[in-house]
């Protein structure tokens, strides 16, 4: 086990209604004037907005908005933000949704406090990250982990995606209310709990040894998302169901099942290309994406991948050839990803295998160095671009 | 699963000599002067208590010393503490050694800003808790949980135990470094996992249903406790061992596996009277407890006793008769704190079957309002500690 820093301040508040109690939150972390960024219509139509917003008003916060935040946010709508919070004298961000409109939030917290563009620290250009606005949310999307987490994923209106891992930015607070996401469709629904897996299996799947309780924690929530998600996709208002995958998705990306050890982040960066070319939701192309990268790496790690494969999908360990353990579990998982109406290959998340070595070039070198199980080549990842691209069944 | 909060906010550092860096993360949270409360030579001796105060000199802090801390720890250090923070115009507290040291901390700092007697709060005569002076922790006993959770215990010179909760003495950081326990007799290390199995098992132990998540994870910490242990009673220098027993026991009693659920605290209130009136080690009462409490009400939750059986202790599921299951397991559960040295009858802890009258009348009956898988009685009180009387092997 290595050594380790553990902080995860936010305040989860969880439960039917929650959302009502927003203001009180904001206030007791100082909030007088709050921007609430939100998505689409969904927020509005829904009434978790109004509620919101009421709730902050009740407590005598003054409200701006920024709505209309897209999927696979955009950077345009930071500097939009940052302007507000300038010209009106904000001090507290609330993002209201999933990953986008709370991963704006937080680039707004960072930006507006930033003597320069924000976007050089997401670039990695700049490091001189300043003290951020306090940040709370309110989910309505259970995928991104971005309720507890110090991560922020952008990118510009280019294709670029980039993102940061700044400890300030975890929420002071956040309302977990699993009611608010049994409107979402079985396709995003799926796709967030394939963003969950990928969050606690980039954890999981690297070399470091001897961290029996992280790995019994990975195994344990990913178990959890096994059993739950087909209840959902069968029946959308199944609460504890939903309540179980809600509470997972932020456990999945606090870090908690991922202390004492390397991390690799092999898939995310391979599947930020592909979103930030194609706009695919982010959870449906990591189906895409991680089975094809364990394919690749699985046999310098037959241990990992047999226990991954035994603990978590069920197959028995075949003790004499581990490696087959190893593959079945990889079959298996994609065989779940499949079940809940994942895509699993280039084509169906519209991919075109002539844009592999744009999107190989577009990766860069820099973020390949974060592979871990085992070191990877521009040479590898094309060929791991390939498997997706000729994956058939 | 029912609404909750999760609150967690503690910084926990955790390694091989984190303990050096406690002054910089006491300054980072506003030390100038501290209080360190530490209990008898070991932390002399080791060396941890010298790094921790030349830490905190380092950084400009000054340093007031409260030693001699005793397990089960005496209200009347805490009131000579609160004179000292008085007197000197302390503005921190930190605990070096394991819950004895801490929880006297933790009643310190709330003491110190109290306008009243502080053992009115934990008699709960009064409830009017005051904004209590910030606490850090370095770990040297890993058992307790107190360096990351809500609670402090403590007893009257009279042997009168009892506890508070209160978020808001969660501690600021902990610095946890499994090098430090590595010295702890196997007794002692022993008693610590009994008392962090039994701070899994009193969440677990209770009725609500629908919360897989919760219980995937309490059965994850139980698990790898029970492959960790054996092998520090075995070899005390292992060190990944000791790692991931001392994570355990912050995650068992931060509230992470009680989440969304009641809680019964049963075998806590039952052993605080035997270790009051005996001064047993606390994780050794417990070990004498928990069976004797679980066998007198697992029939009333069979379901959940089996699942404890199957997926804890590997009882394989006998189907037609769960009950046989469950049994099983509290068998296995017994035979397994016997494998690490614990005691399971009153004989063992000096303790005497005549004196049941007085433990449960020392008890009291609000206490056993907290009971949840089944409503007890003081007729059943007494013949759970009788069962422990009785108990041979």
């Amino acid at each position: 086990m290595e050594n380790f820093t553990f902080y995860s301040p936010t305040e989860f508040v969880f439960g039917k209604d929650v959302e009502n109690d927003t203001g009180k939150y904001a206030k007791k972390h100082g909030a007088t004037k709050a921007l609430v960024v939100y998505g689409g219509k969904s927020a509005k139509e829904s009434g978790v907005l109004d509620r919101t917003i009421n709730s902050l008003k009740n407590e005598g916060i003054e409200v701006f908005e920024l709505g209309g935040i897209l999927p696979n946010p955009r950077t345009d709508r930071v500097y939009e933000g940052i302007e507000l919070v300038h010209d009106n004298n904000i001090d507290f961000l609330i993002g209201v949704g999933g990953g986008s409109a709370i991963d704006t939030a937080k680039a707004i917290a960072v930006g507006a406090n930033y003597d320069g563009d924000f976007w050089d620290l997401y670039l990695k250009k700049k490091n001189d990250f300043p003290h951020p606005l306090p940040v709370g949310t309110v989910l309505t999307i259970a995928a991104a982990g971005s309720e507890g987490s110090n991560s922020s994923v952008l990118q510009t209106p280019e294709g670029t995606k980039r993102g940061i891992n700044f400890e300030e930015i975890r929420p002071k607070f956040s309302m977990l209310n699993p009611e608010l996401t049994q409107t979402l469709p079985a396709y995003q629904t799926a796709a967030g709990v394939t963003d969950m897996m990928a969050h606690i299996l980039e954890r999981y799947m690297t070399p470091t040894e001897d961290v029996l309780l992280t790995d019994e924690l990975a195994e344990a929530l990913l178990r959890t998302l096994i059993v739950e998600a087909p209840k959902v996709i069968e029946n959308p208002n199944d609460y504890q169901a939903r309540a179980n995958i809600m509470w997972a998705s932020t456990l999945a990306h606090n870090n908690l099942v991922g202390v004492g050890k390397t991390q690799s982040w092999t898939s995310h960066h391979l599947e930020h290309e592909l979103s930030g070319l194609y706009d695919v939701t982010h959870g449906a192309g990591l189906a895409v994406v991680m089975p094809a990268v364990m394919e690749y790496i699985y046999e310098n790690n037959i241990p990992r991948f047999a226990k991954l494969a035994h603990n978590v999908f069920g197959i028995p360990l075949d003790i004499d050839q581990p490696e087959v353990t190893a593959k079945e579990g990889i079959r298996e998982f994609r065989s779940f990803l499949k079940s809940i109406g994942m895509p699993l290959n280039f084509e169906e998340i519209g991919a075109k295998k002539e844009d592999i070595p744009k999107l190989v070039e577009s990766l860069g070198g820099d973020n390949i160095k974060e592979f871990c199980i085992v070191d990877l080549n521009k040479d590898d990842i094309e060929k791991i671009y390939e498997r997706m691209a000729e994956y058939n069944y």
